[in-house]
Order: structure tokens, then sequence, then C-alpha cells
């Protein structure tokens, strides 16, 4: 057997708890497969007297992050610390810099610097590893990296926030509202005490800039993004889904459109007979859509000690088994800077849902400005009477402009009897 | 730009013709994520006039697969001749005989003789790949191998025959019979004329196999597999099932059972409501259980020309990458023989489709006979009444151990009531 592979790691919350306890745990496997053995040698952590379930007593403390670097032999990093700028961009770029490969579960890094950090990667032969970065139980980005290597890949797109999924889903089982489901999760730890991140759709757009990349070779750009949390959601919205027969999930979803790349996070609806919309709670998932393989799913839990220890460990176990790549399976210099497509220019069904005061010619005004921006009505469906107070009006639509759709709505929306502001969701059925 | 990476094909059926349009294809491609080209230099197959969509005329042409071999510079043959003996074994221990490595689709290949070809492979510094052997549309095999390598995993199941999804599918939509279907089946070209390989369950078995080496570092044992096919599953037994919020699929699973490994092929019902019961048609899911990442499903085509094409040039990149691991993901000689275990002592519940003639005392003496062997129901459905005349009772069980429900059917069969012969599928509810 080979020397041992030499790690150190910074930042031991739950997810550096997590590795310490698998890499103890499972040691004589991973030894096994990687044909030598994985030996954390030094930890970085601002508390080091806090009881976080493992042993530690064995690895060398360091108060400093970019002390690790200093310890004789390492032969990766490991970054758990979090957060695009400060101490883990610091410790990342030293460590690449100094040719010490790195393996982070950092997508907020990535997102931001991902096009640097690789090629300062391969420019001192070092490797960047991240497949904990996105929906850490599916190995996603290894699937795009290698596993669909044959393919040009059209489209990816999924679930990729699982706290989001969560709320969505409790809101659809018990009929509460978006705050107050919210509120609960915060309470069970399935939401942070700040869950800007997460529910405003920050954390899935930083994966799915993640996964532009990688599918197809270009360099990510999470200004090219559009971003839509759930918050607006409401418990009628996902009642009226559900009547119509699907469930509203926010997508994060990346494809060509003629020589350009669109990139959008938003609440969408799926038809609820598809293998997406059984994936619910905090669960996440992932389609993969390419010219010969075709469409295919991972779905998988998205965050979590376990499942993202389960990811880092398997970049670790590849870099000691010798396998290596470029940080986006294409070396950085060849990355292309991808035309941002217009999300305008979409064709896809939608539903709307109108909130109008009962009154003689509502529908007759809506109906043709729809008309006017060209969009034909699938369905109409309106919910109860009440002469003179608020009503609701589900629409969807056949396939339409997604431009020609939001123009009609803006100019609904300045109708006398619209009684709050509109809400348009594309319907994905894929 | 490195080198080419030098291919020889043995076989242009449909996969043949499809592995060689996806390399001039996506030739660039290949070459960007590569790092150099991917090029085919020899084919052999028997008939060299048929036209099969694609240009073949810059290749040399062999007659026998054999000579490929002889090919200056070959690195990798690809193998997509088929079949357990013959020259698909031939050219497969001859390439890694000589030090060539060798790209394969062949599932039975790979399950009767996977153990002897990773040590040859291994003894002369060549790569044995497989990823189109299972699954095609899904990188289930590197998942296993690399994804999910930091994992004791404790189960690997799944839909794995395509043909047999497709035949429960149409069952199940249309109400109709296996034989019915199936012919419909093999005149779409869903089934092939001989059947056999995949009703039987024998595809399944094949693939179920491999998965276990991988997942547990065993070498594949197809004969410790108890294999079931969808022949005797009943255009009735999917209408009981139904009616109790369940789909039948005919399941793969490999799992561990104390210090065993329990391998089986055989039609099971799945809840409705989950992911696996929305795998409908041709389609094929895995799902990898396992100590840190939990529970990760992946769904996907799996077969096919352009599936099994990506699969294959998937393994072929990865070499031309100078990716390469051990055949099953650690050495050969480290690969254990598993204990087989006892699927008798499987543990879960079950349902059981009784035929009976319509007579006092019937339903008591099946009663009796369930509660001797241990078996308590969860639920008991008799429909319609024909004094005298055959009709169903459907029962599901609480949690039994399999031999005692087995021991307590085979009791039932032998009543003088029982007008054919049961039917008894375990209820998988993960």
């Amino acid at each position: 057997m080979s020397k041992p592979f030499r790690i150190a790691i910074a930042g031991l919350g739950t997810v550096g708890a997590g590795v310490v306890k698998l890499i103890q745990q499972n040691g004589s496997l991973l030894a096994s497969r990687a044909g030598r053995p994985l030996d954390i040698v030094a930890v970085c952590a601002r508390d080091w007297k806090r009881d976080r379930g493992v042993k530690l007593d064995s690895y060398q403390w360091m108060d400093q992050p970019e002390k690790l670097l200093d310890v004789p032999g390492v032969d990766a990093v490991v970054e758990l610390i979090g957060g695009s700028e400060g101490p883990a961009r610091a410790l990342v770029e030293k460590a690449l810099g100094r040719g010490i490969s790195v393996v982070t579960a950092n997508k907020a890094l990535l997102a931001h610097h991902g096009y640097e950090l690789a090629a300062l990667a391969e420019s001192k032969n070092a490797a960047l590893r991240y497949e904990g970065a996105v929906a850490a139980g599916i190995p996603i980005i290894k699937s795009l990296r290698e596993g669909f290597s044959a393919n040009r890949i059209n489209a990816v797109y999924g679930i990729l926030n699982g706290t989001c999924n969560y709320i969505l889903t409790e809101m659809r089982v018990t009929g509460r509202d978006f705050a107050d489901v919210l509120a609960d999760a915060q309470k069970k730890g399935y939401a942070e005490a700040d869950p800007t991140f997460d529910v405003d759709g920050i954390d899935a757009a930083h994966k799915l800039s993640i996964l532009s990349a990688l599918a197809f070779g270009i360099k990510p750009d999470y200004e090219a993004l559009t971003v839509q949390g759930i918050s607006r959601v409401s418990a009628q919205d996902i009642f009226h889904a559900q009547e119509l027969g699907y469930r509203i999930k926010l997508l994060g979803i990346t494809r060509r459109l003629d020589d350009t790349i669109v990139q959008s996070v938003e609440p969408c609806l799926v038809p609820e007979d598809r293998p997406i919309s059984a994936v619910e709670g905090v669960y996440n998932a992932v389609f993969v859509e390419s010219d010969f393989a075709g469409i295919g799913l991972s779905v998988g839990r998205g965050a979590g000690a376990g499942p993202t220890a389960s990811a880092v460990v398997a970049d670790l176990v590849d870099l000691a088994r010798g396998l290596d790549l470029p940080t986006f399976g294409i070396p950085a210099q060849a990355l292309k800077s991808a035309a941002r497509g217009n999300a305008g220019d979409i064709v896809k069904r939608f539903y709307v849902h109108l909130i109008v005061l009962d009154q003689p010619g509502v529908l007759a005004d809506t109906s043709a400005i729809l008309r006017d921006h060209n969009v034909s009505l699938e369905a109409v469906m309106q919910r109860g009477r009440d002469p003179g107070n608020p009503v609701s009006i589900v629409l969807t639509t056949h396939k339409t402009r997604q431009a020609d759709i939001q123009a009609a709505i803006a100019r609904i929306e300045a109708l006398a009897a619209i009684a709050a502001p509109p809400c348009l969701m594309r319907i994905e059925d894929f």
C-alpha cells in the first residue's frame, strides 16, 4: 500500500465534523478503495474546546486556516469555512497558489470565483474539487464532468435547495402559508435563522451556475442568472396548481437557447405524475438532458452532515487514487464566456393567478390584453362568486413566449379591478 | 493536444453504429474533454455491406474480431458482440492478455467471468470498463465505483430491465394480460423475438450481480441470485396492487443481511406515491442506500443505441483522460467471495393473491395456516361472491419472515379449495 494521503481540514462545523467522523468510521474501507490510507493530519476551527462528537486530539490544531498549509506533506486542504470572500477565499487561493489541492463544499466561492480559481489550480498543477457544493447526496458534479462526458448537454434543471423544497412540500401537505411553515422549519433546523440565501433562491443560483459551467464548458457566470425565490408563492397557488394536476417546485434551470445559455431559478409548476413531483421534503433532484443519453434524473439528499461528508470524502478518495481533471472538466483557458440568453424568448405554457374584484368586464378586459399579446388560453378557472369583493381567477396558457405573457401581465396588473399583484409561473412539463 | 486515443470496435449492431455516430458527431467536444482526439481506427462486423446509417469507409475493416488487436497502436477495443462465451469472451481475454484495454457493454460476460477478467486486466495493466452494461443512460457504475466511494453501501436496488418495465406499465395502463402486451412489445421492437432473457429476469440478474460486486467489493456471483421474471404477473395482480395503492415492478435487489449478501430479481409491490412508481415504460431506476449519503436514486434510459453509446464513449473518454481504476473499484485480489445470504430471513410485508372456490371455510383454513406460520394480516380483500366458483382473495401481511410466508403459502396451495397457484410478492416500501 502506498503512502498515506494527508488531509488538513479548515472548519469543523456540522459538515467538518461529519468529514472527520466519516474518515474515522470508514477508514479501512477508504484505504482499500483509495489504495492508501486517508490520514487527517491537522484541523482548524475557531473553538477547539467545543464537543463535536468526534475525537480530534490526535490531529494538529491550528488557530489560523492558512497555518494548515505549513503542515509538512499535506496533500489536500478541505475548506469548510464557507462564504465567497474572507478567510475561505484566502485559504483556497493560498493553497492552490502553493500547489496544494483543495476540496471544498463552498458553492458561493465557486459561483463567484470559479474561473479564476480553476485557472490558478491548473497553473500550479493542483486540483480543485467541489462535489459537496451541489446536491451533496447526488454525485452530480462527477456525472456531468465524467459520466455524461460523451454528450452535448442541452439542459440541466432541478430542485437544488432542500429548505425551499421542504417548505413547499409542507405548504402543500398542510395548506399553511409560507411565513408559517418557514417559522416551523426554522424551529426544526431545516431553515437558517436568516433564511434569505435559501428562500430567495440565492443558494440554488450559486449551485446552478456551477452546473452550467460543467454542462456547457463555460465560465461560471452568477450575474447571468434570473433569480426569484419562493416567498411570494401562496398557499392558494399551491392549492390551484394541485387542482390543475401540478405541484410547485423551486427549479434551477440552465439551458441552451439558440447560441445562448439561459439560466434561471424560480418557482415553476411541474405535472404531479412525473418523478420530480414525488421528490419532496429536503431532497434534491437534478435532470440532465443530453443528445445521446437522453433525459437522466438523480435524486438524493441535498445537504446535511452525512451527504456532504460523503461528497467531500469521495473527492478526497479520487485525489488519493490519482484521478484528476481540470476543475470544470476542460482546461480553464478553454472555458467560454457564454452569451447570456434572453429568458423572454423561452416558449412554454404558463400559470397565472389573478386576484380581481368580482365585477362585470374584468375577464373581458383581461382576455383582450392577453389576446393583444398573442397569449392563447388553455383553461380558465374562476372560483366562487362574491360581487364587489376579490376573487381568484386562475388561467393556464398554451405555449407562449415568456416576454409576451410578461408584457400582458404587466398591463393586466394596471387594471383597476386587480386587487393584488398577479402571480405568473412557468409550467415545466419535462 | 496529445496524440489521438485509438479505438477498435468489434460489433456494429445498433449499439456499435451508435458509438460510431456519437464519436463522429461529437468529435470536437470529446477531444476538448479528453484532451486528445478519439479516433476510430478499425472495425469488425460480419456484414460489411449493410447500411448502418454512418460512414465507415475511413476505418480498417476486419473480418475477425481478434484481428483488431493486430492494428498497430490500438489503445482500446470496444466489444459489442455480446454473449458470455464465444467470440466476445475470446476477444476480451486476448485483448486484456495483450495489455490492450477493453470497453464493453456485455453484462452476461461480466456477470459470469467478471472476476477472472478483472484479475487478468490488472495483471496486464489494462483497463476493463463496462458502464454500458448496466442502465446505460445512468452512470451508475461510475457512481458506485467513485461517486459513493466514501460510503459503506447497504443495498442497491431498482428497475434494471426496460422491457419488463415497459410491459408492466402497459399492463397497468391498458388492463391487458402479459402475453398480449408482450406480443405488442415485440412488434414495436421493445422486446426481442426470443424474450426469455428479459422477461425471465436473467438480464436484470446479470446487471445486479455486477452492481453487487461494485457495491460490496465482492466477486460477481451470478449463481447466488434468486431470479423470477414477470410472466406470472397477471392483469388481476396489477389491478389489485393498484387498489391497495401500489404498483408492480420487477426489482433487482442486493442487500446486506447480517454478514451475508442477499441478491434477488423478482416482481415486487412499491407504493404508488414514491418516485420509483413514476418510473414507467422503458426507463430504468437504481437506488443506492449507504451509510453517509443516505438514499440516492438515479433514473434514465436503460438501453438503446443512444444511451449505450453515451456510456461506452464515456468510458473511452475516461481512458483517454488517463483515469483508470481496478475493474470493480478495488484490486481483484481484494474482492471477497460473499457469503450467500438466506432470502428466507428477509423480513418485509407481503402481498398474497389467492384464487379460491367460493365455499364455506376457505378463509378460516387459510387464516389458520397463516397464524400457524406467524404471519399476521394487515388487510384482507375479497372481491365479489360466486358460490362454488373461483373468486379472488387478496391479502397483505404485516412484517413477516419470507421463509414463514413461503411455507404458509405452500400449505395453502395444497388446500382443496385453491383453484390456481397462489401469487406471493414482497412489498418493498423504500
